[in-house]
C-alpha cells in the first residue's frame, strides 16, 4: 500500500508534515474551546480536532498553513479521524512548501503543453484553429494549472489540463473509428468546453466559486467567451455558432445545466467523452485505494455507487 | 359574439379574404391531388381542403397570397375545418394587405414605444440605463413589431413589446407594494429579458426558429449581447454580471432552460412577472372565446388544462 | 445593523431577556445531564445548551419561561449557538411579557381589519360578499392574530391577517391591468383560501399541527367550511363551487396538495399572487440579515437557494 | 367465444340491434358528408361510419336511438370498425329497450343490496353505523344504478355497488387474517369512499362529468358531505375525522388526488382494497377476450401494459 | 404496557440481559476512548455509550456477546439512548443463549412447515407442484429460519416463511372471490418469489448482503435458479417461463428492481398481496408500540409516513 | 446522392423491385378495399397504397413477396408515401432475392468472425476465455446473423456481431489510455452484453419479440445462461458473478432495464462503450441522408433529438 494520507487505514501512526486547508472554531461539550481542521498531503486529507484550544492556537493554525502533526488515525461516525498527539507549524528550516502538499495531475506541465500544441498542429480548419490557439495563448498559465473542478474529478493542480489531453487522445482514437467525425470539431470542443472554469472557479488552491461563477456558470460564460473572441479575430461563418454550441450542450441535458442538448454529432460525442474521462478518473483513484474483495466508498458523483474490486484484480 | 374566423363556430358560412399561411400538397384516397391550405385573418387560422387540385392551383395558391373565399365551417376529427365552396386569388383593385390578416397587439406601437421610453426616464441607474438605452436604440424597429413567441401567449405583431409593457406595469405597482425591490433591476431585466428572441426567430409573419436559435436558444445569446454591449459601452461594475444572471435565470428552473435559477431578490420577481402576464394573456384570449358555463379548449402551455368560464360572469 | 437575536453575529455578547421556546434534556459525554434550549426574542431565534442542568433547572427552564440570560455567541457545526454566562428566570418586577417575544407583523392588527373591512365594501356580489363577511365575523380574532404557517413565510403574529392584505392590495392593482378579472371572486378567493389554517394549527404562540389538521389539511377543511356556510346562510348558485375550486386548487398541483389544478382565471391568479407574496416575505427577510456582496444562508422554501444581495444595494 | 360485440373479430358478420352511443358528422375526401357512429350492446363498443348521409340520416341516427344494422367488421388503423351494409332505426315491434344494450354488473342488484344491509349489520360501533345507514339511505337509488367510473374499471350500470360489496369480501378475509384491523373502519371507508361519485358523474348512461365533479373532484365533494351528515345527525367523536380522512386519503398518494396520504391502518389498506378490486376487474375481462397464448390490448389504466394468457389456461 | 426495551419509554430504568449487536470505538471530546453499543433483545434494539472504554473492555463487548446491563432510558437527538450504569458480559452460569434475544416469528416453525406442506397439497399443475416441491426440499432448514429482510418488515428469525404462509392464506381466500385466478401459479409465485434471499441474505442473525446478493440481487438470482431446476428436474412447457416471470417481476415497476412489470394476472395479484403483507406487519408492530391518540414515528419504508391510532382504538 | 429509397425524395419517380414487410386491408372512404403496403430495399422503406385492391391482389402482395413497382414519392401528412402507378410479383426470371432487399452490416461476416476470434486470442484469463469461446460456439450461425435491435440501432443482418466488434475496437484502444482496466473482463462482457437477444428476438428478417422475450428480456435471459454454461464447463470463482454482473447492468439504471446498476470499473465503461457504440451508429446513418445545413428527422432513440449537419461539412 502506498505512503500518504489518503492511504492510512485506522490505527495507523501518522508523524509528518501536513497542509491545514481549513480552521474552524468550536465549542466541546465541557464548554472549552476547540479548533477542527483539514489537513491534506499531496494524497488526500483527513479531520482533526485540536481540544483546549487557545487563543493562541487560534492564530497559529489557519489554512495554508504547514505544520507538523503527530497522532493516530480513528474513526468517528463511519469516518477517518486524526487523533491529535503532537502539533507545530512548520519552520523554515524544515524545507517544506505548500506546492508539496497539494495533489497534482500524474503528468508533468510541460508534457500536457506539449499535447495541446500537437493536437493544435493537427487541425486543419482555419477558423476553428485561430479560435483555439488564441484561448490557449490567452489562458497560457491558468489553463495549465487549474483544477477541472473543486471535487469529484481531476480536482487537482493540472486537473484541467490532464482532463483535456485525455479526451483530447480518446477523441483521436475515435475518428480513427468513426472516421465521418470532423476531428478538428471535436479537438476545439475538448479544449475550450471548461475553460469557463478558469473564470468560474477561484484558483488553484483552496478552490472556490466566484460570485460571477455562482450567478452565471461556466458554460454560459464561455459562450459568451466565444463570441468576443470571434468579434475579436473577426472570425465568421458557422464555426463560431458550432462551437458555443459544443460548450453550451457538453454537460447533455437542461436538468445537468445545458439549456439546448447537443444537436451536432461531435456535441454528442464530446458529452460522451467528457463522461468516460471523468468516471474513469474517480474509478481508478478510488479503487487504488481498496484491495481485491473490498467495495470503494459510496461515490457521491457516481449516483452514490461504491464500487467493488474482483477477487480476480491483482490488485 | 366577435366577427373573424377565430369566433366561427361549426355551421357558420363564411364569404370573406383570408391569408394563405401554409399550403401542402397531398394526394386524395381517388389518387387525385388537393393541398392543405391554412388560412388565416387577424383573429384566428383554420384548415381546408382544395380538392382536385391542378398545377395552376398549386402556383396560385402559395403562403403569403390572399385569397377571397366562401364556404361553411365543418367539424373533422373534433377539430373545425372550412368547406371551400370558391375561392380566388385577391386582385390589386381588392385593396387588402397581408397586414390586414395578421393579429396584433391590442396597443398601438407608438403608444408601446412611448411607454418604454417613460420607463427608462424613471432609472436611475447610469449603468443600467445606458445599457437598456442601447439596446433600445439597437433593435428599436424589430423589438417594436416582434411576436414574443412562434405560439402560445402574445404571438402576434408587437407582441414582444406588448409583453414588455404588461411586466413594467406590474413591476411599478409590485414597487410600490415592495419598497425593497431595485427598479432599476427589474426595469432593466424586464425590458431585456427576451430581446434575444429577435435573432433567434425569424421574423414577425411566418415565424419560425433561426439555425442560430435552435442551436444555442435566445438566453445565452442575449446573456452574450449584454456582454459585448457592456464592452463596448466601457461599462463595468457588477451591474453587467448581476443584469446578465436575470436574463439567465428568468425562466425559473434547468429543465425550462434557465442552467442558473434565480439568485437575486429582483431575479425571482422577474420570473414571476414574466409568468403571469403570459398567463393573463393566454387566458383572456382563451376565455374570450367562450360563453359562461363553458369550458375552453385544452391548452397545451398551461399544463394542458381546460378553464371554465363561471355563469356569473356577464360575458 | 439593528438590534435583537436575530441579527446578532459571531463573537457578539448578548445581556438581554429572552423567551424559551423549546428545552430538551440531555447526557453529555461526561455523562451529566444538560438542558438543550431555543430561545427567542422578536427578531429571531438561538440555540443555547445549559451545561451540567441540576433537577431544579429542570423545572426552571421550560417552554414559554421568560429568563434574563448573558452570552457570547459562537458557532457549533455551522449554526450560530448561544454560550451561557448566566442565565435566570424573569421576576414580575423585571415587567417583560411574552408578546415582547413573539415576532409580530410590521402592520397594526387595527390597521389589517381595516383593511379587510375595505375590500369587503368594494365587493358587488352578494353571493360572496355575505359568503366572506359571514367567516370574516365567525373568525374575526383569530384571524387578526393567527400566523399564516408553523415555518418558512408569515410564521409570526397575525400573519395569516398580512398576508392576505398584501395579497388583496396586488389583486386591486392586477384587476386594473387586466380588467378582465374578476375583482369579487378574486377578493373572496384570497381572503378565504388559507382560513381553514385556523382549524389546522394549534395557536398564536409555539404553533403546532392539530391531529385534525394533520389527517385532512387546511384546504378540504376550508372546502367543506365553505359547504356548511353556503347552507347556513342559504345561499345558492355556482358562487359556492366556483369559491371552493379557488380555494381546492389554490396551491396550484396535486403534488403541492391541490386535488385539482387551478380551472378557473382567478384561482390561477389567486395561486400566482400567492406565491408572489409569500416568495417576497421570505426573500426580504433574509436579506435584511446580510451585507451588499453576501449571500443568504439555503432557504429551504425557495428550493434550497441562497440569494444574492448585489453590491450595488445600499443595504 | 361468447356473443356481441365485444366478442367480435375482423371478418365476422353482424346482424343485430344495437345502441348508438355517439353520431358525429363529418365531411369525406369526396365532400359528401358521413356520420361517424359509435354503436354498442351490453358487451362492447365499435365505430362505423355512415357514408353519404342524407339530412334525414343526420336526424334519425342520433345517441340513445336503438338501430338494426348489418355488416362486417374490418380493421382500420389498428382498431376495429363496424362496416355498414344495412340500417335501420328499431321500431316500438322489435321490442327492444336501452336497458338491453348497457353493460350491468354481474350480480344483481338485489343481491347486491343485500350485501351492504349485511354488512351494517356486522358493525358495533355506532356513530360509524349510523353515518354509513344515513348515506344508504339518502343515496339508496343512485348507489345501486350507478357505474363506479365512466372508463376503465366497473363502468357499467350498478358498477359502483358491485365494487363496494367486493372490497366488502375482501375486507371480511383480511381482517380475520389480520384481527388487527376495525373492521368496522373498514367497512364504512369502503362504502363511502367513492360515494362523491354520485355528484361527479352525470348519470348512469352515456355517463360524463358534472361541473362540480370537474372542478372540485368527488374526493373533496365526499368529505364535505360527511361534515355535513355528521352536523345533521348530530354525531361528534374522531370517527367522523377519520372516516373523512379514510375518503380523502384513498387514492394514495398526492399525485394521485388525494391531499394527505394513508396515515391510519384502515386508511393503508382500504386504498390497497380499491386497487386490488379493481384491477382484478380490469384484469377479469380483458383477459376474458383472449385465447391462451395470446396477450391483451394495451391496458392505459394499467400503465400501458398488455396482459399475457400462458398457454396453460384452459380459457 | 409490554415487556422489553421495544417498549420502554425515556426515564424506565433497564437491569437485564441484552445482546450486543455492534460495537464501534470513538474518541470522545475530553479524548478518552469509547464504545457505542448497539443492544437488542426480543422487541427491539437502543444505543447505548460506554463512556472511558478501556482496551480490556473493547475485547469484552463485541457483537454476540451477551451482557447483564443495568441503566436508564434517556433522549438523545430525539432518539432513545440507553445510560449505562454498570455491564458485565454473561456467565455460562446466567443460563442465557443468543436466541434469547433475537425477535422471532409469531408462529411457530413447525406449524410454518405445516402450512407450506398443504398448499403443496393444494396444487394439481404437476410442473409447478414439482417445481415447488424441489426447491422446499433443497431450502428446508434456510426456508424455515431466514428473514425476509435486514430491516423494514418480517426482518427477524422464520420471517421469510412468515411472509409466505401470509401471503399464502391472502391468496386463497382472493382465489375463492375471484376464481378466476391460477391458484396453482399464484401459489408458486408466493413460495419461490423471495427465495433468492437465501442466497442474498448473509444468514440468519446480525443478517447483511453478500457480495453476489449486491452485484446481482435476488430476483436475477431466482430466476437463474428456476431455469437450472427446471433443467435438473427436465421439466419442459410455459410453466418454468411463466414462474420465471412472476419471480422477475414481483417488485412491480424497474425503479424498483423488476426490470419487467407484472403482464400475467397472477403476477400482477403476486405483487399486491407481497405489498398488502409486508405493509400490514410494518404496521401492525409500529402501531403496536404506541397508545390511542399518538402518532407512530415516521416509518421510512412506508414513505417516511407517521400512521395515527384513533382514540376509539382500545389500544 | 446515393441510389435507393432510403434517399429518394418527394417527386423522384420509382421504377424497381421493392420487397414488401407489411401489408394490410382497409376500406377506403367510397367503400372500397384497399391495401396498404410497407415497402423495403436495402437502404430504407416506404409506404404506399393500393387503391381498388381486388381479392386476387389480397392473395399476391403478401409480406416477403418481391414486387416490381414503378411509381412517385409523394408526400402524405409529413411522411413519404410512393404512389404507385404500377405494380406486380418479381418472377422467377427477374433474378431478385429476399436477401437483397434487406439492410446488412457495412462490414462482411467473414471478417466479423475474424475479429470475433482475434479478440479471444488476446484474451488470457481462462474462465473468461472458456466462457466466452464456449458462447460463441454455441451460437456461432445466429451470432454472425441477427440484427442487434428490431429498430434503432445495428436494426440490420449481422448488426449484433458489427455492434460487439465495434464496441471490441473503442475497449482495445480504451484499455491502452486506462492500463487500469481489465481487457479480458471488458471482452468478455461485450460479447456476451447482449446476446440474449438471440431469444429475445424472433429471427433476422422481419423480426419481433419472442413471448420469453416479452416476459423476461434479454438480460435476465442472459444471466440464467451464464449460469448454466458455468455449471456446465464446470467454471467456478468470481468471473462467473462479475461477468453477470456487467450482462446485468449494462443498461446502466433499473429505469432503463438493469435491476443493479454497473458496480464494477469494467461494467461501467462496457455500459458507456455500449452507449457510444449505439449512438454513433444512430446518428452517421441519419446524417447520412441531409445535406449540410440542414437537420435530420426528430430520432425517437436520441430523446427525440433532430440532429444539425454544419455548413462546413463537405457532406
Amino acid at each position: 500500500m502506498k505512503n500518504g494520507i489518503g492511504f492510512a487505514g485506522v490505527g495507523d501512526a501518522i508523524d509528518d508534515f501536513m497542509l491545514i486547508k481549513e480552521a474552524t472554531k468550536g465549542v466541546a461539550s465541557n464548554g472549552k474551546p476547540f479548533l477542527t481542521l483539514i489537513l491534506r498531503d499531496a494524497t488526500g486529507e483527513i479531520e482533526a480536532k485540536l481540544w483546549d484550544a487557545k487563543k493562541e492556537d487560534e492564530a497559529l493554525f489557519v489554512p495554508e498553513q504547514i505544520v507538523k502533526i503527530s497522532g493516530e488515525v480513528n474513526q468517528f461516525r463511519g469516518r477517518s479521524q486524526l487523533k491529535i498527539m503532537a502539533v507545530r507549524p512548520a519552520q523554515p528550516t524544515d524545507d517544506v512548501y505548500i506546492s508539496d502538499f497539494v495533489e497534482k495531475a500524474p503528468v508533468e506541465k510541460s508534457v500536457l503543453a506539449d499535447k495541446l500544441t500537437e493536437a493544435i498542429f493537427e487541425m486543419k480548419n482555419p477558423a476553428l484553429q485561430r479560435m483555439v490557439r488564441a484561448f490557449i495563448k490567452k489562458y497560457q498559465e491558468d489553463l495549465l494549472t487549474y483544477p477541472a473542478a473543486t471535487k469529484n474529478h481531476h480536482e487537482y493542480v493540472s486537473g484541467l489540463a490532464h482532463h483535456i489531453v485525455s479526451m483530447l487522445a480518446i477523441a483521436k482514437e475515435l475518428h480513427i473509428l468513426y472516421p465521418e467525425l470532423n476531428k478538428d470539431l471535436l479537438y476545439s470542443g475538448i479544449i475550450l468546453h471548461d475553460l469557463g472554469k478558469l473564470k468560474e472557479l477561484s484558483g488553484v488552491v483552496t478552490t472556490t466559486y466566484t460570485t460571477e461563477g455562482k450567478l452565471l456558470g461556466h458554460i454560459p460564460m464561455m459562450v459568451e467567451e466565444i463570441g468576443l473572441m470571434a468579434k475579436e479575430l473577426q472570425i465568421e461563418g458557422e464555426e463560431v455558432v458550432i462551437l458555443q454550441h459544443l460548450v453550451l450542450s457538453h454537460h447533455g441535458k437542461a436538468e445537468w445545466g445545458s439549456p439546448k442538448p447537443p444537436m451536432v454529432r461531435e456535441a454528442e460525442i464530446l458529452h460522451l467523452i467528457d463522461l468516460m474521462d471523468a468516471k474513469m478518473n474517480m474509478l481508478n483513484r478510488a479503487l487504488d485505494k481498496v484491495k481485491p474483495g473490498e467495495f470503494t466508498e459510496r461515490m457521491f458523483a457516481m449516483d452514490n455507487r461504491a464500487f467493488y474490486k474482483p477477487l480476480f484484480e491483482e490488485n
